[in-house]
Parts: C-alpha cells; sequence; structure tokens
C-alpha cells in the first residue's frame, strides 16, 4: 500500500477492527463475558468499515465521491473480500492476500493446511518433515519416564520444565504450531512479523534436521537447534517460553471468541500426508472447550451461508491473492471464478507477501503478482469514472 | 403466488418476520424494553431467511440445488430485494412489489407520498381533493368553540367524543391517515386487506366530496359519508373508532419501534403541491418521540449505508413493481437500473395488486405486469440450469 499510494493518487486508511487494539467498546471489560463481547462479529467489522467511509467521505476534504478499493491480508483479507461482497456500493473493489474464505465447513479438505506446511519443510531440505514426523514418536518414548521429562525440558531449554502428560501434550501443541507459524513467514528475506527471522528461514530449520536416523535424544536435541532459529534468532534468549509462539499481540483473544462463534475452521491431520501426530477434526470438543472458555458455542456453518461459500460467482472486482508456500492457501481462492473474481498464485510466497513492502530479494512472482494487482486496480478505477460520466 | 406456483412447479413458502405474528423471540416480553427488541432489524430477518432456505433444502425431499426466489410486497418487497442483494448465492432473483427502498433521507422528496396520495383523490372525482384541502380550516373553526367540539363529535359519530385541542389533532391525523390508506388499497374491485371496501373505494368516497364550497358543518357531514366508506362499508358499524384505521393486525407495534430505529422514512406536506395541512419533516421531533416510546433514537442513514441507496447498479435479477395509485410508488424504483435490475409499473395498481391473486376486474396493465414477472423468473430458472450444466 505504501509503496503504490502516491502513483494511484491514494489515502491510505487503516481501520482498527473492533475488539482488537484499541478498539474496545466496552474499555477494560470488552472481554470479560459474552454479553460484553457479544458485537464481535465479522458483520459489526463491516458495518463500522461502512460507517467509517461514508464518515470518512463526508469530512476529509476531496475525498467525496472518490473511488475505494478494500485490501487487507489474512482475516482481514477474507473482511476485505466480504466487504466488497456486502457493500458493493462502497467499493470499486478489494484485494484479498491470503484469504482463506473457504477454510470452512467442508468446503475443503480438513487436512489441507497441514499438508502444506508438511509440503514447504519438506522441499526445505533432505528429510527435513520426517525428522519432524519422527519426532513426535520420540518426544512419547522420552517422556514416559521421569528422568527422562527432566532430560527433554533441560535438552529444549525450556523455562518451565515438563512435569506431567498434560505438559508433554501442550509441549507438543507448541512445537506443531512453531512449524505452522514457520510455514507462513517463510519470506525470502529477513523478517520479523512473528518472530525475528533469517530469509527463507524453514531452510535454516531444516539444515538441523537433515538425518531422521538418529537417537531419539540426538533428534531433539535437533529439534530444540530447530526451535531455537525460530524462538531465539537474536541470540539474547536465555529459555524457550512455551506460552508464546508469536512476539507481537496480534490480538489472539478476540480471535479465539471469533473462531468460537463465527470463524469455526476445521482442521486435521493423519501422519500420512503431513508430518503430524493423526488428529481427526472434532466439533463436539471444539464446541465443549469453546462453552468452558467463553460460555458459547460455535455456529459453524453461518460463515457459508453469510457469505457465500464456494457460490460466490455474482460478485465483481475482487482479487484473491495467495502464496503456494502460504498454508492458509489450502482454504483460499486459487483459481479464478469469473473475468473479475481472479486469483493471483504466488509459488515463491508465504503468508500475505504481497502486501508486505518492496525488497531487494523479492522473488520475480510477488513483482508480477504486485504488478498486476495494481492494473486491477487501475481498471476498477477507470470503470468507476467512466461510469459516472454516463450518469451525467 | 398461489395462481403461478403450479406452472412453476415452485414450493411457496411464507417466511414470518420475527417480532411479527407468532414468532416472538421473548414471548411475551418481546416487546418490554429496548433490551428484549435489540434484535428487531431488516438485517437479523434477513439472516432468518437465510437460516429458513438452508434448513429446508436440506431437509424437504427434492428441495436441494433448487432454485429460489423470494417474493415480497411493501416491507417484504424491500426485503425481497434486500434478500437478494445481500445473500445472491440464495437467490436467482427477487420480485419486490411496492417496495419504497428509496423513501429514505433525501434519495426522493420528502413530499411525493402525499402527493400522491392526493393526485389519486383529485383524479377519482371532481373537486375531491379540494373538498378535503378545505376540510382542515373548517374542522379548526368548528373546534374552536365547545359546542363546535360537541357538533363535530357528533356529526362524525366518533365512539369518543372530542373534548380539546389535542383530541382534534389526533382527529386529524386520524382523517389523514384513512385517506393514505385509501391511496394503498384502492383495488379495482371489492377487497379486505386494511378494511373491507367496495371497488375502486376512493372514487365511491369522492361522490361524497365533490363540493367543496358548502359549510363547514355540511362540509364535515361530506367527511364523514366518506370516512364511512372507509370504516363502515359493511353498514354495521355504530360508531367511528378514532384508536384504529386497519382491523387486521399488520404487527404496527413491530413496525413503529423499526421506523424508530432503521426504518426512517421522511414524510412532508405543503399543503400546496398536496391536499394536506403542512408539516416539514422534523427529524429531531421525531427521534425525541421515539424516545419516549422506545428508549432508542433513529439512526436515519443506516439503511442507505447498509443496502446502498441509489446505487445499486452491481446487483442483479431483482423486478421492482410499483403501482401509479400507490402512494410508496415515490420512494420505489420505477425506472429501469439496469438490464437485470428492472421496473415494472402499473399504472391502475394500487399497493401490490399484482401480488394479489387473479380477478375478474384486474386492469389490463397487472396482467402484463404479472406475465411480465413470470417471463422474468423462467428466465432465472433457465439461466441458473444453464450455468449448473456448465460446471459439470
Amino acid at each position: 500500500m505504501w509503496d503504490m499510494a502516491e502513483e494511484l493518487k491514494a489515502m491510505l486508511v487503516f481501520a482498527e477492527h473492533r475488539y482488537y487494539g484499541e478498539s474496545l467498546p466496552f474499555g477494560a471489560n470488552s472481554f470479560k463475558d459474552s454479553t460484553h463481547l457479544n458485537f464481535l462479529t465479522s458483520e459489526q467489522a463491516l458495518a463500522d468499515f461502512a460507517k467509517l467511509i461514508k464518515h470518512l467521505k463526508r469530512t476529509v476534504p476531496g475525498a467525496k465521491n472518490q473511488p475505494v478499493i478494500a485490501l487487507g491480508g489474512s482475516y482481514g483479507g477474507m473482511l476485505a473480500a466480504w466487504f466488497r461482497m456486502k457493500y458493493p456500493h462502497m467499493l470499486v473493489g478489494a484485494l484479498a492476500s491470503s484469504a482463506p474464505i473457504w477454510q470452512f465447513e467442508d468446503l475443503v479438505p480438513c487436512g489441507v493446511f497441514m499438508e502444506i506446511v508438511t509440503a514447504d519443510f519438506r522441499k526445505s531440505g533432505p528429510n527435513c518433515s520426517e525428522s519432524i514426523r519422527r519426532s513426535w514418536d520420540a518426544i512419547r518414548r522420552l517422556t514416559s519416564t521421569g528422568p527422562g521429562l527432566h532430560w527433554l525440558s533441560e535438552a529444549l531449554r525450556l523455562c518451565s520444565p515438563l512435569t506431567n502428560s498434560q505438559d508433554v501434550e501442550h509441549l507438543k501443541d507448541w512445537i506443531t504450531e512453531t512449524w505452522v507459524n514457520l510455514a507462513m513467514v517463510d519470506y525470502p528475506y529477513e523478517s520479523n512479523f512473528l518472530q525475528p527471522l533469517p530469509a527463507w528461514p524453514i531452510k535454516v530449520v531444516c539444515q538441523y534436521l537433515k538425518n531422521p536416523n538418529v537417537s531419539d535424544p540426538q533428534l531433539l536435541e535437533n529439534i530444540f537447534q530447530a526451535l531455537n532459529v525460530y524462538y531465539n534468532y537474536s541470540g539474547q534468549v536465555k529459555c524457550l517460553n512455551m506460552s508464546e509462539t508469536a512476539t507481537r499481540s496480534l490480538g489472539s483473544l478476540g480471535w479465539s471468541y471469533q473462531a468460537c462463534t463465527e470463524m469455526v475452521m476445521p482442521f486435521c491431520t493423519n501422519g500420512i500426508d503431513d508430518m503430524f501426530e493423526p488428529h481427526s477434526w472434532n466439533l463436539k470438543e471444539f464446541s465443549d472447550d469453546c462453552f468452558k472458555q467463553w460460555g458459547v458455542r460455535p455456529r459453524p456453518s453461518w460463515i457459508t451461508t453469510m457469505y457465500g461459500g464456494k457460490n460466490i460467482s455474482s460478485h465483481t472486482n475482487i482479487i484473491f491473492s495467495n502464496g503456494d508456500l502460504d498454508p492458509w492457501s489450502g482454504g483460499g481462492v486459487t483459481e479464478n471464478v469469473t473475468d473479475t473474481l481472479v486469483a493471483i498464485t504466488i509459488p515463491e510466497g508465504a503468508h500475505h507477501l504481497d502486501l508486505r513492502a518492496n525488497n531487494a530479494f523479492d522473488p520475480t512472482s510477488v513483482l508480477l503478482a504486485r504488478s498486476l494487482e495494481v492494473r486491477y486496480m487501475k481498471q476498477w478505477i477507470k470503470n468507476f469514472y467512466a461510469s459516472l460520466r454516463k450518469k451525467h
């Protein structure tokens, strides 16, 4: 956005989603209970954007009657696409980058997300995904005794030692999330989105995971080196903290509530097409957890009812861009739906790489994607002015 | 719908709007206060329809994958149009009959509604609108004394006599609403929508209002005869009851709340282009009344923000039908917006005449309208199946 605003003579507006950042409708009580959280929905967020645009057009000199384009990445990309679908009178078009609008119900197989994570590791170094696949059983074997628990806590430099089997489950979840996050931020240059990281961080991680045919302790030492790339690129960290997977606050509390109400995304693994322990998607269990945490139960089919699922062909002027490295591309729109609902894929791209600032190490595919995106935007704007002229 | 369901092999579904009829989300408490009324919005009603359609498709044998068309008249027509706009994946099209989707903010002049009412009376008999126009001053003069109040109460056979100036204001509002209602139901045959009425009821009314140049008492005697057509077509009524203008419950309580929140429709009169006393639209006063009655204040620009106001050209497959006699046609779509957002006007039609059952006295214009409507529907269905075939 920063790189192309001037060329498009655009005003950039960053709208903060309600219940995130400083936009707390009930201040410190906003997350108190489901009564206060009741207004945290994607529909309400879209309505906020609609009111904001009206307000800006009314109050900002020169903004009246100007065309508006929505841009967003990830959940923000879903919102950008949905905003164009629901408020087409307010936008000339939308760029939805890495927006998994089909990661709902059974629109895509629940295993696709983890298969992409696995593929990223498979192609980033020899035996890399196989080493990770074998690590789960090694952890199980090592942690079956008290001394083993102690040894592993030391080997992984954990800030809080593992004391029971619940801790071991937590450990595996935390490691799993680490590999997922690495897949999302596998950028071609040093970056700092979820954590400060080197260029192509999975390649760096995989240098430690070349040999799966080693003893359990050796394998876990290697896993530690790999985790250390993600959690300690700076070299300043004294121990690894299992309570965190991302340094910056991306509002995980708000998202947890949204996942428990509208944004119900089924995920699963089978250990064959992916490198993880098999877990089927269990809505009942998920729902019970939501009820325990928030006092609400999910409405798993509401998003597809509201936003159309795969039946979106009556809408126009939305670009869906996805990086092939990004696990979220599995729930994204990666083929053109119509002439004006278009897909752009970026083979070397991770999570919304196209929305990041220009960088000398950008692969050609993302440069092409950005240039195509701008071309579409210019066309939308041109059509907007043409239809204005036709009216007068 | 009854007349053409068989030809279209259609299942007819009548969805009751929440907070109307028996669909009370909090039972007897539904209208208790604004907390309980908070879920009475057009958006929630549309969401109900979406869930209903999904449910029916899942549970009714043969309903799966069938095309759906929304039909509605008046507010129901607005909902039909808005449903197609917001949930295009659920409908192949919508028939919005007498749907005043532009009776908001300043999309149409606030006086147009009463001008159409006036035009109906003007063309239904010589001096008819002029007699009504003169009646307001006659009422004012007659009711300036105690004996005059008494006389007028008797002359109009009111169930409760007029006792003060507030009663006189109420009387004028009640008479005004009667003329409005007559304009809405000025059907070409005997009917019973708001009240049992003769064919072309305004013509019958106007037979009593041929001479505006009579004494005040004579003019009010004539007005009584005119009102009597509306309130006592059966001849069984002993006195006229100012607390009612329509016999059947159309849910006026729910509408009053909706008008005080989302459905803010500006109306005004000037006494020149219409036959009423001049009243400007006063949002402040309206808002204060809403706050007094419901504890809420209106959001007058929300409907246009949400549903696009006049910028609806990106939507498709909506028929807007309007009768020229219908005052609501003033806020309706009476010219084609695009090739697929089409307007049908019925010169001899009152409020959603096209949705009423076939009748031997139907004017040709409504027969043509219905036939055109069915032709559009068949085209939508045909296109639906054609695009299904293209997918497979």
